[in-house]
């Protein structure tokens, strides 16, 4: 028996948010429900309302939030990890085949039938489509949902689970630890989280900025300094000095530049913009430069990256604000004033 | 004092060679003057015939050639590793700055002052064009020539000095040996070098290829099988077979059918074809995929090369024409009806 439950949707192609109510589906064997209690705002959330994100479909009054975190309120009887009171934290993906070779080795958010989306996703079992955390109340399978750890503040936890795995996952990949020399290109909700990581994982950590003025907080953060990308001279002097780069810049932008900074065999991971078409190849052929591009991350990264967050009191730096707010952040969040992560509180909602 | 020497070169624009005299330098304190014996007819000729290569300058008659072997027949009086009457090997650079960070760790490929090309680029002292190696004398600096091991076959080793070493930097840069699952897509100069170099590596190699009737020669090269590109049952089964593939193919093509191909952190090495636009990045999101190219490789790698097609056994299947037939087989190239090298014997020019 489904449940009704308040939630801030779009509706009428509308790019402002109203409070509504949706249902939530009755628990199946291996369900948990959750109350919200604090939901990060994304950019997918706003590419997503301004209809620019393909795989993710309105259903009728498109619901965002793909970052939350909260406590159980409810189990179905196959339920093992998880009891009534517990705190968890959900992400970007709520289900997915189970079967293929992606998702046997915990890379749910590469399934090859498709990940299924914490909003705009199509449901497995009955086709609805899902709607996402800017509401009070979600409905999962246990297997998608994580424990959060005590150690984190649960507002501030919010955007690891899309913002911070996002980082995690290509600073992994390149097996970034000390000594590895890693550049974090823009410094918004991904970019700072980059930066706590990289620096956590030992890296020598640099900002690629446009803007000097962001020095301060690049060191703040942990960088150990902050290269300035509209000084030809300092970015002449940079060439060929980085293992990594993360890119994180989500406006349409020029590639070039940041491959020239990398070292030979220096990967280029864009994530702020996957939309972008990518260089000609011919630069990646001077210096034998690897470009790449990642997406979330399954469920073992999520585990441990919470698990590394919760060693190393690491957690977005974030504005709170009630989510009757929504719209100021969305619309903030588009001028890209924000530092570095508005999370709303759900607790307004009944 | 500069000595003359035949040549066949490009005149008035038009794409048909013909044979004439050039003016080789007098031997610089480091030079090697060479004889050469036989020299590869590479898919880069053609380009620079056609004008294409933006790096390459014709300096008022273009002379192609970057592949070659032959004999020393002069030292400088500054030379230590040759001697009149060695067997050497030249590729596609025959300069570099020696000061850079490539230089230092001897990737001069890519100089940060852009390495002097073989032919089509501006010398370093003098600022004349270099002349390639489809003549009969060649002077370099002895830094940028390589001793041809006694187990190679000068003719078919010619083919090694650009295809072979395109081919084994990018092998080595993904740490191919036993295990790694290659595939090498188009089975061509390059392709066919490529099998048989990540065999003898120890990988299990997979040639791609739009036509059947390829299979039986990628398996006497080394292949266990070929998968044909334009079957796409045969496609969709090995989505995510893939360590690495070396794309070979030098026409236009897309390049998201070869990316499904590739495991998680696979990497795509485009290597036919650099002018290509990459894709967009979002196809990379869809499992963490690396897209990469390369260039020809430094004199470090391609001395390893050379040991290595020594120990091996590993040379090119070469068809071999007197130099007077240049022009037939470059037309023959542009068809791609070659198996799977032209290899000029210099030895008509007087």
């Amino acid at each position: 028996m489904s449940t009704s439950t308040p939630a801030w949707q779009q509706s009428d192609g509308s790019a402002e948010l109203r409070q509504t109510v949706i249902d939530r589906r009755g628990l199946r064997t291996d369900d948990i429900a959750v109350q919200i209690a604090y939901c990060g705002v994304c950019h997918s959330d706003l590419h997503a309302i301004h209809g620019a994100t393909p795989h993710i479909t309105d259903g009728g009054g498109l619901v965002p939030g793909h970052e939350f975190t909260g406590t159980v309120t409810a189990t179905g009887p196959a339920v093992t990890r998880f009891a009534v009171g517990d705190p968890v934290a959900v992400g970007t993906l709520v289900d997915s085949c189970g079967e293929c070779a992606m998702c046997l080795i915990g890379q749910e958010n590469y399934c090859h039938l498709g990940p299924v989306s914490t909003y705009g996703g199509k449901d497995r079992v009955d086709g609805t489509v899902t709607k996402g955390g800017y509401s009070r109340e979600y409905v999962l399978r246990e297997r998608f949902a994580h424990h959060l750890p005590e150690a984190l503040d649960p507002a501030a936890a919010a955007p690891l689970m899309c913002a911070g795995v996002t980082m995690w996952e290509p600073l992994q990949a390149a097996g970034v630890g000390p000594g590895s020399r890693v550049a974090i290109a823009g410094l918004g909700g991904l970019g700072h989280l980059g930066v706590k990581l990289a620096a956590a994982l030992g890296a020598e950590v640099t900002v690629l900025s446009r803007t000097a003025d962001k020095a301060d907080d690049a060191r703040a953060l942990g960088a150990e300094e902050l290269l300035l990308t509209t000084d030809d001279d300092q970015m002449r002097r940079a060439r060929g000095r980085f293992d990594l780069i993360l890119d994180t810049i989500s406006a349409d932008h020029d590639l070039s530049p940041l491959l020239r900074l990398l070292d030979l065999d220096g990967t280029l991971s864009v994530l702020g913009n996957p939309l972008l078409t990518g260089p000609r190849l011919l630069e990646l052929t001077m210096g034998r430069k690897r470009l790449t591009s990642s997406g979330t991350g399954g469920m073992k990264g999520t585990s441990a990256m919470l698990a590394f967050c919760a060693a190393h009191g690491i957690a977005a730096d974030i504005e709170l604000l009630p989510s009757k707010r929504v719209n100021e952040a969305l619309a903030r969040l588009e001028d890209g004033d924000v530092r570095y992560r508005f999370v709303l509180d759900m607790s307004d909602l009944a």
